[in-house]
């Protein structure tokens, strides 16, 4: 019977899917292992806990784990923030050899974390965003996994937290109140110099290269989607990098506040546990190594208790999504046809249309990316009430707020190097048309007020409009002009500036 | 020196992520590949193309990858898309058989369609969300790995085509322009049935049983977050209880509007190329597949242009992260402690708590479940976005819009769920605490207005408050009325509804 | 100076507005008034007061006024709100009477609200939506009013609060916070019976009307914005008209729910203070005076710590926006023009385009409305937080939520009217252009696939394009058909439904 | 029979407030007025159309009324766009006069152009919002009653146009599609400079007061809505403080682009129709007048197409009501109470709370300003939507951006002085209550952590919160120190910074 097998088939591939997120947990009872060969036992203040044997997370990861099996793995804490943590883990080490950690273990400490760095510890990172708001997890998670994979390279026994404690050691001076953010910081401002601004200045330089190539190239403008007065294609083209060239500026004026880092207010912001300096010290080191001008923030409790500095990115980042659409959308329009569209700008071909329609080429670059700004004007709402929505001395809406301005900078930085690859470079304009559309245009009769005044200018547009002819035989026929005078005039290369 | 190490170490990073979501094109100069053991080539009508020897999909798919390099293996198009499409193809190669499919070649698609729905080619769907809007080249993708995979069960020869044509065949009477819409709907229907529904029952069902529990508790209101009149704990829940109830009503209410597929439009919604019935049996067959009521749109110009109904969906599982936000924010205040805050209830302890202080335990699951309802209202704006952004007969951001409806069904499914098992189902009344605020308040007063007047009374209140002293206390010491009267009269076991 | 001068006169003009606003409380030391024939003194528990001598309103009134400088007059509290109010007060009175309130006061109670619904005391109302968020400012505005009003009436002296209270005459059996709440449910539920159906209405009508008119035009489809197949410009109308009219469905079917009133619940949902019965009788009664199917709220404490009910009757509203806005962009892009553009519509002539351009003619209604559009999705976020944002027993974002609510209704339905008047009813099939487009279109081609092939018909397609020719001249040309064959097979006439 | 009524009521109520509305073409047919005494007849290419007689507007702005029956009188174009239009229009007559404009006539426009920024010609600007999108209705109202109040100045006749003429002189170098951007920045400049910066500042003041107050006072910190270590209330001020500060740098930041001005695009961003030097000599007069460093845009046409410099502004004041609505929360829940909440703060007592609970006093003030905080988060989704929707040389969604954006500025400005005046200056410190908490509070055990180890204050914690003892009972009670020990070790005011 269809109806049961079909619901039955879906339930069964339900079924796979949550024994597949909870893979590593499988064939537990409860949360202890019957096959202790693929499994150790990890204890902390509640108890005892299974782990996998191959990995590096411990107790506190294996918990999250089980006790938020929301999403799955699509749904895993975003890599530049495990990235950023082992960044802010290997400095605060080398910071904490001046405050009594050992310089052995923190040398160790930095080595596991530079594994981290390079994305060779992925797979010890498997917690969701939908975890505690603070992140503790995550944190917990990375301190885990630096911990145990400096013990392994001492020659220590795994989840022993011998020689190198994950709490006392990698977390020294820290509490994951002043670390998460710390981290949200680094990984949105890496992201933004190594994928946002790539995107956009390559963006802006083909605009720019356009702009050139088209600055001869003389249109008729639209207003109201209705045609208007002369202007070049470049000019147009102009407009649209002048949009990107402030976006760049937009983003830029933010970062200030971005490169103020939280570490040193440890649990509510007094520094409570750490010693004195130290504070600044992180966030110089963390600009040494990163390149970026962070500095320590000058009020903690602000740090930690709201993240108004991304709120204010991802605004910035919310007038380049509006840009792009804009932009996106005239390039559609503007390449619409090939015969029954506007049909001014031809538009590179990649791929073949439908598969129905023979020849059909469509505008998917542009797709794409105006997606991408839909989405992010989404995010721009998810950060906001993420953001809005801090109590006392903590935000927690910390790892939904830093995906979402993390996904806005990927998908931005990566559209924008994708259209203009694959389309803005290689966008012609299709002089033929161009011209054509120029010509008919009735609102050159505008180069006429000067000469025979505003009214009968208007008399010679509506005639011609009514009558279905150009303007030149209007003008004419009407009696207000010679053919030549007319020429004399109406010329549109003298209508693209001021006198 | 650090400053170069560390930028090098990131770019380092980053190119090896860039490797690795290109891996599938690897070794190509162009994209033609040199290492001829790991491509094949496939040709379409742009030329040739390499793709991976071990994968099923072919030139569409591989020129997506190539073109749409946004965003890597995270922003892939969502499983339950390549599921549903699965199931739209099973069912439309066995309505084809009446028109003309051959009965064998409808077998082998519907078997290799199977393998869809069960999970076991996940591996050969590469594409993201951020491609053509209209979702083209999954459409594509899907007809691919399907002929691909028949024509290998057939004994045939990978990418021969033959004998599964992927746009003959497995893509007959149908195109990309119907089949995604579709495909959105089948997938959203399902993921609600599947996962929303059975995490909102769930949660409605614990609220209920706590509404039980908690029905003789009485405790003080708060309105305006100041004391108010007094309630039971159980009146209390059993809002939050109606809110959930509601919540279901409503999306339900909504469903009519998704169960009208799209399907037997094909490319502008006029149905060319398809025969009459064909998409009603196309409606009937996945109805009777899902065991949910799908029916063909009544009108399938406005089921292409434009994605209303899913905007609609969306517009209710808002309401529903409304009224978890809400109902969480309460539980988190009402248990807020130990010994500084509310604490009306006690959460059950998860997992240990902050590393620096002993004993903390935090309302995690208050935390995940309002980060998730944030995201959701995000992702309404999104939607709203992309939905009134659909241009003549073809809405383009179907891919981003129903991946953002995908999204927030399974995270608010998955949370309610996890929010139950691990929050609402252990919350305990701390009744001490309960008692004696409810015997401070001074808004008990109220009883008396019937007694004494309202200003006499609200001299005891006044009076109270300002000396720091009980109603009682006040009241007598005031001479309004005697101990033994005030007990009589002011009983909040009377207050807690019309007379 | 200029310098000076300018913001010198700016401050001047913010001065006069701030005097403006405050004007009720002119000529005050502090807020008593030195100029006694203008003012009377109210006093209530915060001491003395001065109150405009020509208004109706008292001390409450006055206190917020002064409390709550915000925005000013244009951000006043919405009359529908004002108006339900006084339909409420009106049904409250009349079933008090069996409860223990005089005839003779319910009659002038009823009579004063009269004069409140009829719009007749609307400068009595001064108060902004930025007060209080349970709305307690207006519901006492309206006691105030309505009391002095029916004291007048009654030969009483203003402000004595005798024979009518406003407290326990006209507020009897009520709390702020459960007719602040009654009250949005009516005004929102009146405002979509009065101004937004009948716009839908004649909006989906007109529709119709061109869905008729335009049935046998066939033109050019476009997906991508790209030209596509055949259809008629009916089936593409049949798409707008297939929004509205579920649109209507949408919104029609959120109502169930907005029909819950909260009055009977009082303070935080128990209903003290009030009688067995009062809840459902006036519900009855509201029900009965509106002919709208009122009913009493089943979970008071849901119906005043949420308004998830708005929140989903916005939700559907949110729809119709999107629907609109893809509308309104299609046919002024269908529109444009009148030369440079698609012009395949003609739009009607309201009033002069530009002072520049003579014969400019704008689709200004089409912007109109998706302005409209816009502002309703805007309106949705603010609704969404509002209503996510309650504490405990009370939601206290009523009044910013209920103003979205109204305004959303009020420009949805006005804009559909003057749209449809202004717009749509007007339109006009370019039949000339559009059969030009049709006859050009290559995608005809798709036609002749059943005939000589997919192939075959991609190559005369492609021959036609690169040379800028004709399908038929391109199809004879290669050899492939004979004019006659060519005019049999393609015809559009054919290409408009399924076989 | 009262259904019939209540219904015939309403209805009657709705069409008076219609009538109400089109009050300026009362007692007209069609669009001509019978009663020629109270109308004039103005004519204009579309033919004739009656005006009140007492009005200085004219057809254009007629037929805009007529044309435009959208949301009524509560939906008028903000008077700062009048003023800044009358502004512009004033500077451009200036500057005219070096390019042909007769210097008597500047000067008369000038005058009447004061009279517009003074607010006494504010009747005659009746249009709405609701316009075109261009707001050419509004531009040319204002040409209008420019024109006609400076006729009337120089003895001419109404609606004659000379000798001032609307178009030719007032509108002279100028296009609504540069006017209308351009009063669209002066006017958010000098409400941002005259309303929302006076508001910040005074509510940063105060917090920095508060601040100062509270510094010595210690209280326990709060994380997760949980019990944390301690800090002193004025390191929680600090925090509110440092957000607002940041806020108005954060506005500042987007200023830049604000400034510019689209002044000399006229049509479509060529400047055709203008004479070189007009548009920086405008700008340069503008910043004259207005006192800010107003400078002509270098890109007229992104000046025209996009608006992208409203969007980041808001995005600024986006962030600030996240910054008021954390602050405003965590101030009522601190000041919750009075018996049965936080009650760490005292807030201001403004008004009488509830009709039914004498001496219930509510923190209205932060309801104000959190609704403020959550219409301007919507207002942020309709300025991101307006403007992301530009086409081609035009963004038609300007008056409904700006109207947004005005709204933003004006209410987030006012509630910023409202909170402070009526709430933050008065907040008083519950020292008391605040003192209890501290030592209540279980996470001082956090200070033995380095005295005993983390193990035993981890078990000295866990055993008072079982056995609902103080800390110090239960340190000593299980031996681990004496009372003495633990008075010198557990100090408070030692946690509140590094060591």
């Amino acid at each position: 019977m269809q109806f049961v097998r079909g619901l039955g088939k879906s339930r069964t591939l339900l079924q796979s899917l949550i024994i597949y997120r909870s893979s590593d947990l499988l064939n537990c009872t409860g949360i202890l292992c019957r096959n202790m060969a693929q499994y150790r036992v990890e204890r902390d203040t509640f108890g005892d806990i299974s782990v996998p044997a191959d990995k590096y997370y411990g107790a506190m990861t294996a918990r999250s784990l089980a006790n938020f099996d929301i999403g799955g793995e699509t749904e895993r804490m975003p890599i530049p923030i495990i990235r950023s943590f082992a960044i802010l883990k290997r400095c605060a080490a080398e910071v904490n050899t001046e405050f009594g950690l050992d310089v052995d273990k923190a040398n160790y400490i930095s080595k596991a974390a530079d594994e981290v760095i390079d994305g060779k510890l992925n797979d010890h990172f498997p917690l969701v965003i939908w975890q505690t708001g603070s992140g503790t997890q995550t944190n917990m998670n990375v301190n885990e996994v630096i911990s145990n994979r400096a013990i392994m390279m001492m020659g220590g026994e795994l989840g022993s937290k011998t020689p190198i404690h994950p709490n006392d050691d990698v977390n020294k001076s820290q509490s994951s109140n002043d670390t998460f953010p710390t981290a949200m910081h680094i990984a949105v401002a890496l992201e933004i110099q190594q994928r946002l601004m790539p995107g956009l200045s390559l963006f802006k330089e083909a605009l720019r290269s356009k702009e050139e190539e088209f600055k001869d190239v003389i249109k008729i403008g639209r207003t109201h989607t209705q045609d208007a007065t002369p202007m070049t294609l470049g000019q147009e083209f102009s407009g649209y990098r002048t949009q990107i060239e402030n976006g760049i500026q937009r983003v830029n004026s933010t970062l200030p506040r971005l490169y103020e880092l939280a570490a040193g207010g440890t649990a509510v912001g007094t520094g409570l546990n750490t010693r004195i300096g130290f504070a600044e010290k992180v966030a110089a080191k963390v600009a040494d190594y990163t390149g970026l001008p962070f500095t320590t923030a000058p009020n903690k409790f602000e740090a930690l208790a709201a993240h108004d500095a991304l709120i204010e990115v991802h605004g910035a980042l919310n007038v380049v999504a509006c840009s792009i659409m804009k932009i996106a959308n005239d390039i559609r329009f503007l390449g619409s046809g090939p015969r029954c569209g506007l049909g001014e700008l031809t538009l590179p071909e990649n791929e073949p249309g439908s598969s129905i329609m023979p020849g059909k080429i469509n505008p998917t670059q542009c797709e794409a990316i105006t997606m991408v700004a839909a989405q992010v004007m989404g995010n721009q709402t998810a950060v906001t009430i993420g953001g809005s929505n801090g109590h006392f001395e903590l935000n927690v809406f910390k790892p939904m707020m830093v995906a979402n301005v993390l996904q806005s900078v990927r998908l931005l930085g990566d559209s924008c190097t994708s259209f203009t690859k694959n389309c803005v470079n290689g966008i012609q304009a299709n002089r033929e048309t161009i011209d054509r559309y120029l010509h008919e245009s009735l609102m050159l009769v505008t180069a006429l007020n000067q000469h025979i005044g505003y009214d009968k200018a208007a008399q010679i547009a509506k005639y011609a409009h009514r009558e279905g002819i150009t303007l030149k035989k209007a003008a004419v026929s009407l009696g207000h002009l010679t053919e030549e005078k007319f020429d004399e005039i109406v010329r549109p290369e003298l209508m693209l500036g001021p006198k």
